[in-house]
């Protein structure tokens, strides 16, 4: 990825502990595509009050916010967006002049998708997870209408997710779930790559199937809710569509769909 | 100007309240010349404090420095290297891993220059200019064991310059100067680009001319020493090698000086 670097650039970073190049691809290669003079730099944060100190002081734009900041920079910004608000969790800053104002793309790119698949609000839902994804993803269910269940192995987070939405918790997936949504690793490259979040009996008995995994985004679990013929909302929507918003909210411009599916198949090589 | 950019790219910045393209572009070029993962980026800093602070906590391996942070850095950094501490004036910070230090390449340019040109240290100096350059370069031939008059139409500056290294101060030139340097706009592009610093008959009867004033390289000043066939230092020199010591400051790698003319063939483009 290649881009023009002048004095006018406009610079926005990511803060990771460890940074991946996801990011960095994705934005600059929209950035080149749309023409636009910014420039886009993961950084893993030697002090991350340091860092967004220097975020105002550089005139930063934007930053992406990963573990373990996204609780620790809400002391350090000016304003919460309700996204951001609703969570205690930002993934995404905005410094307009000096203000800086938190918001999370996950949330927002959960909330879209359930409106764009047009989901059904009173569909019981049944999430595996109980990290800082599942609690994103039970809020934008949560204030989409929905109700159900937190299925955790972790009774400690699992239950205190549960109850901070007033949802159920369980070890085990309810047979009246309509909506399931994994929101663990099982699926993803890795140790579990092999693991289906649900089973066959729970996909068939459901209604739609959302896999919160990207990477691959053709899970075990979302090759058997395609193989079962059960609508399903796959990993690479909610990395794309929350990339595609963090890409608006720092430039003002919104890209199509066709240039986001493009940035990310790039992003994802190598 | 091209570079490519991941999670692993090293950035440097410069700060300045204008900043210009001419370190960007000649930092950058060098970086894809040689095949180094960094990028040059120049930042006009909205809070000096926080931009500081910022590269400690960003992990920003350097920072040029201009008018008008030189001085005010000195509180905010770890350590003065010599070539600043001699001046009170930082035009370049180096951070390794957290600890901040502070050069000035302008002196350490115009010292190396002194040596190169094998000047004699015994000449009496002329030197027109009482800013911060002429700090440093009144700084530098002082240190290279010589003695002369600051000649500058602002009595002020001119008179504490002059005092500070033990020198004389004038409003004329002294008719027994050998080497005589400009620091003043004089030359330079702009309302002044047609004036003469020395007169033709100062330029005789001195042994060396050296002219700072880098755009244009060809000043009236140098164009008139080498009419009259008296050997000269150029202020392109001066701009060459001050920025070769920072990218080596940076890189840990020093470029061929053919190298460093490209980049500032190139820089001086557009």
């Amino acid at each position: 990825m290649v881009n023009i670097v002048d004095r006018d650039t406009t610079l926005c970073i990511s803060l990771a502990a460890r940074p991946s190049n996801h990011g960095v691809r994705f934005h600059n290669w929209l950035y080149a595509e749309l023409g636009l003079n910014y420039l886009y730099k993961a950084v893993a944060p030697a002090d991350i009050v340091a860092a967004i100190a220097g975020m105002r002081g550089l005139n930063i734009r934007g930053a992406g916010v990963s573990m373990p900041y996204k609780g620790d920079v809400i002391a350090l910004i000016d304003e919460l967006d309700p996204s951001a608000e609703r969570i205690q969790s930002v993934n995404t800053i905005v410094n307009t002049d000096g203000h800086l104002k938190g918001y999370n793309t996950d949330y927002i790119a959960v909330a879209q998708l359930l409106q764009s698949h047009n989901v059904n609000p009173n569909l019981k839902v049944a999430i595996k997870g109980s990290g800082g994804m599942a609690n994103a993803v039970v809020a934008a269910l949560d204030d989409f209408g929905m109700k159900g269940t937190v299925v955790a192995r972790n009774h400690v987070t699992g239950s205190a997710l549960a109850s901070r939405y007033g949802w159920d918790f369980s070890g085990e997936v309810p047979t009246d779930a309509k909506l399931l949504v994994n929101v663990t690793p099982m699926g993803m490259y890795g140790d579990a790559e092999d693991a289906q979040a649900f089973t066959d009996e729970q996909i068939q008995a459901a209604d739609v199937i959302f896999d919160v995994v990207a990477y691959p985004v053709e899970t075990p679990l979302m090759k058997a809710a395609e193989r079962l013929g059960k609508p399903t909302i796959n990993g690479g929507e909610v990395v794309a569509l929350q990339a595609a918003e963090q890409f608006a909210l720092y430039t003002g411009i919104r890209p199509t769909d066709a240039q986001v599916m493009a940035a990310e198949e790039y992003s994802q090589q190598n």
